[in-house]
């Protein structure tokens, strides 16, 4: 089974929700959530907030883009409580980064995408650098981390509400 | 060049910026664009509206939602037009599709995608009837018309405005 499909099935068995706030990937992790079948029980609504002024709209603070940047752990982090909050979902993934050719600095160069994840009122963020050359790569392998980190995250979430419940 | 890149240079030139609210395709639209580097020239939010309340959310009315459902032209054209509005955007897309392998009719087949446009306040719509098998292919299929669409739609309507200026 794909990775989006074991998520899929995960949030499905939990009744959990799931939503996005995505800025390089563009729409690649909400697509591959939608491209298996039975997507409706587990997404509504979903976003994609390429400008700071989209970011901002959704519910990032503008301190946060100007004091960190867009591409951030504090934005992406934002982005995933945003996300979440607009769909009323229970998981929210952010994804912001720099995708290329253009846009990376020393301090964050091509490659450089920051994760932030909401898992039920718990915020996770999280920074990789993909060394992958193509921008269509990086987004790829942006998209494929965050469907691995949503699912270890909910997981993990999951094996302490069961916990607390038995 | 890709359709999608074409797209993206003709929106450049003039100026234009785009938006989509999709639905079966779950954000591969917006994915080809943000594909293209320099995407951030034409676009700044796109939606997600997989679930009904998440296009009445976006802006389409329930009375359409009831009396035609969501895969139809009404639907997709008034996504088309509250993506354009919520995004601030000259060009908005809707896409709302029964991508299967469920939610097929005898009226409504598996493979019946309706597409709305936007296009500088007009509004055009299509269904079209995509025969491939496989979810993937119907979703790839409905985005790779959506962008020919737009593109078609976006050239036609800039030559129109070309000579009136001339």
């Amino acid at each position: 089974m794909s990775k989006a499909g074991e998520l899929v099935k995960l949030l499905t068995e939990n009744g959990l929700r799931i939503s996005a706030a995505e800025s390089c990937t563009g729409g690649l992790f909400c697509a591959a959530i939608v491209e298996i079948a039975g997507a409706s029980a587990v997404l509504d609504s979903s976003y994609i907030t390429y400008a700071n002024s989209a970011k901002q709209k959704l519910g990032v603070r503008a301190e946060t883009l100007e004091k960190y940047g867009a591409v951030s752990e504090q934005t992406a982090g934002e982005m995933a409580a945003a996300a979440a909050a607009q769909a009323g979902a229970q998981i929210g993934v952010g994804i912001s980064g720099i995708a290329g050719p253009g846009g990376g600095s020393a301090e964050k160069p091509v490659g450089t995408v920051c994760f932030g994840f909401w898992v039920c009122g718990k915020i996770y963020t999280f920074t990789e650098y993909f060394k992958q050359p193509r921008r269509a790569q990086i987004r790829r392998a942006a998209t494929d981390y965050a469907l691995q980190k949503a699912f270890e995250l909910t997981v993990e979430h999951t094996n302490i509400t069961n916990d607390m419940h038995t």
